[in-house]
């Protein structure tokens, strides 16, 4: 590509499936991409724009002009140019939206007017919806004369004469039956209907549990407005998955394409948010400055129970939190839960305390070894109760426990794990106050 | 329940979805589960059997008789029969393998064969499969004939005389094409396969990339022998994306209905090991006894490098797993990520240095503001770049990185930052070593 051989870069992308392609365009530098798509622009189809990872779409799209934009969009599915235009700037995205033609601009309007991850934004406006009064074999003719090879469909949602659902036929019921059955005969009429204001969590979980493979987007007066398809939902389930682990470490969205600014804007914060709890925990140190310097052991032995406690409370909180985001940990069972919590980390604690309890009664005294043994199962303990409770109650404020549990478990586990050992040093007489 | 209204709770459960029925069997306490089974039995259909948790399923089938169990697996999908039996001991699984028909047997023991989270393992056998002369006339009217209900599929796999597959037919476009077209007209020949030997991950990845539907599963001959759907690859990305964050936090399954004694077992390995770590530390902190000694306010402060450092190791490690886990993080640009969470680093460095030195200046004195400040942005790069490297290390090694690289990482971070802090303290003539 380097040596400007844009017809031999041309050749090696040609058979490439878009997908392909579209991790090709990710994998290569950012000076690069531009040349690339040059040498490619007949391949660049909007498959491959629709498969870009969102940052390195946002870029690619940036340089160019809206009209430009505009042709690309124009061939998308709506959701898939929605996607593409919802990550502009306000201004980028207003120029193309003008660019577009008034049936498009119409459909991507309506769903811009849908709050962000929620089912009306995401849906696929083109749904394959039928009157209640026809037969399969009606069925069958009325698909082969509009012959609309163009957009995939796994089910055909059954409608009244308001466009209200009533039923939904699998397609391969439809293929099975003979044709002179009435679809009212052959339809599910027990199907799970998407309100339009739905989460992406929401319709995530909903596609898991019942197995679906497409499912009715309705609106406020319940008429199908459009369709949710597993494909679209493979990826929301995969991201929000993914996310916790990436939540729960402060690293905010955490995709390797993200500019530097923001992943340093999204990073940065916790990072300060963790300076505000140590400080906590550093306060409680000082407040046992005279025993520390009698006793320098105590120095060297501290961060051996507050990073245990740290990571006894992540275990318990990653548990947790993973049991809310997958509607397994519900106020139902919550406090069969916490106690469950608290007997593993009682366990954990006990096992941990005898090993550095031995340890530390060689290498210092029994006393001590005494001591640091009874701090780690105080500590141990309290991290597994506050790894359970801090999620659940930041669950009940409301609030995505994933966000800022990790900053208030740390600061728990580590101000207690220094509070617990110098508090019963101190107690136990091994050190002055 | 626990009044015996056996009629009561039968007609409060009799109207739910199988996968509710599920949710609240696992919902409820241990004790009372087998009576609500007792009371629901002819609810408890095999829909409700394959949706339980497996914890909770393993529990409940531990207290049916072999012929019970084998009576609910004949009615099973393969697939669902097998997730089943390979989670029960040896010898009770063999018992009611027994027990089965013989066709079922030779199936769930076929799939048995292959490792578990393989493709072999998961998929389902039931394929609809047609030979590559029928013309699309021809095979509405075989599928009618055939009128196989029960299993829902989404598209005709066109396979040779061999039972090599050719080519694939979405329902969709059978329904919208004439009689008279020949299937080797409409079917796409460019289909994904996969091999019985292939990882559960990477049948997750292959869905989501090429946001498949189903596909079909070849043996070592080329020969079609099963296929995978897409709600059962579902379960499967949701598993595997949530699973980083419990791995990474050493909470091992992380399932709230796993034993008890296992909790324990798999989240105590991982604060051993962390044991083993902190332990390092402390010999680096004891190394420095003297000048703690002569100085508690180091003692006062070491921890907060050690936090904040650590935050930063796990943040870039938690983004790095993930790019691994989604192909995004390749040989081809390990060092661009490289290089790109390094500047982050340095920017999230230089912003925390200058506030914790500005404090510490304040508070203690100058000369420590500016060790501490050095000490912090020498960390969290130090952390970046482990976060990284370590991952990436593993993932090379051909382990999986979500394992073990949090005890590393927190091993780099804690001992570098006592390091840096303590040894740049000692060197600035703050304190004696």
């Amino acid at each position: 590509l380097r040596d400007g051989d844009t017809q031999g870069v041309y050749d090696l992308v040609e058979p490439l499936h878009p997908a392909d392609t579209a991790d090709l365009l990710e994998l290569i530098e950012e000076v690069d991409r531009a040349n690339l798509a040059a040498a490619i622009t007949d391949l660049m189809t909007p498959e491959v724009v629709a498969e870009l990872n969102d940052h390195v779409r946002e870029l690619m799209m940036e340089e160019l002009a809206p009209a430009d934009v505009a042709t690309i969009t124009e061939q998308m599915d709506t959701d898939d140019a929605v996607q593409l235009l919802e990550d502009l700037d306000e201004a980028d995205r207003q120029a193309i939206i003008d660019e577009l033609e008034p049936e498009t601009q119409a459909a991507v309007e309506s769903a811009l007017s849908y709050p962000e991850e929620t089912a009306g934004r995401l849906m696929n406006r083109h749904v394959m919806a039928v009157p209640e009064h026809l037969t399969v074999g009606d069925l069958i003719d009325y698909l082969r004369d509009e012959g609309d090879l163009e957009h995939d469909f796994y089910e055909v949602f059954v409608v009244d004469a308001s466009h209200h659902p009533v039923g939904t036929c699998a397609l391969n019921w439809i293929l099975t039956t003979p044709r002179a059955i009435k679809l009212t005969d052959v339809m599910k009429r027990d199907q799970t209907l998407i309100p339009v204001t739905t989460d992406q969590e929401e319709v995530a979980l909903m596609f898991q549990k019942y197995a679906l493979i497409s499912a009715a987007v309705v609106d406020e007066s319940g008429r199908l407005v459009g369709q949710m398809t597993v494909d679209d939902v493979v990826h929301i389930i995969s991201e929000e998955a993914g996310e916790d682990a990436l939540l729960l470490s402060g690293a905010g969205d955490g995709d390797i394409n993200e500019p530097i600014r923001e992943a340093y804007s999204s990073r940065v914060r916790w990072l300060v948010a963790n300076l505000g709890t140590a400080v906590v925990a550093s306060a409680i140190i000082a407040f046992f400055g005279a025993a520390i310097e009698e006793l320098v052991a105590l120095a060297v032995l501290m961060p051996i129970v507050a990073s245990i406690g740290g990571n006894a409370g992540t275990q318990t909180m990653a548990v947790a939190v993973r049991a809310i985001a997958t509607n397994q940990l519900t106020r139902a069972n919550t406090w069969r839960i916490v106690w469950r919590e608290l007997r593993v980390a009682l366990l954990n604690g006990a096992t941990i305390a005898v090993l550095i309890g031995i340890a530390a009664g060689v290498l210092f005294s029994p006393e001590m070894g005494a001591v640091i043994a009874l701090a780690m199962v105080v500590n141990i303990a309290i991290s597994g109760l506050a790894g359970v409770l801090v999620p659940v109650a930041f669950e009940r404020m409301g609030q995505d426990p994933a966000v800022a549990s990790s900053v208030f478990v740390t600061m728990i586990t580590d101000s207690m794990g220094f509070f617990a050992f110098l508090g019963l040093a101190v107690a136990a007489g091994l050190a002055p106050l």
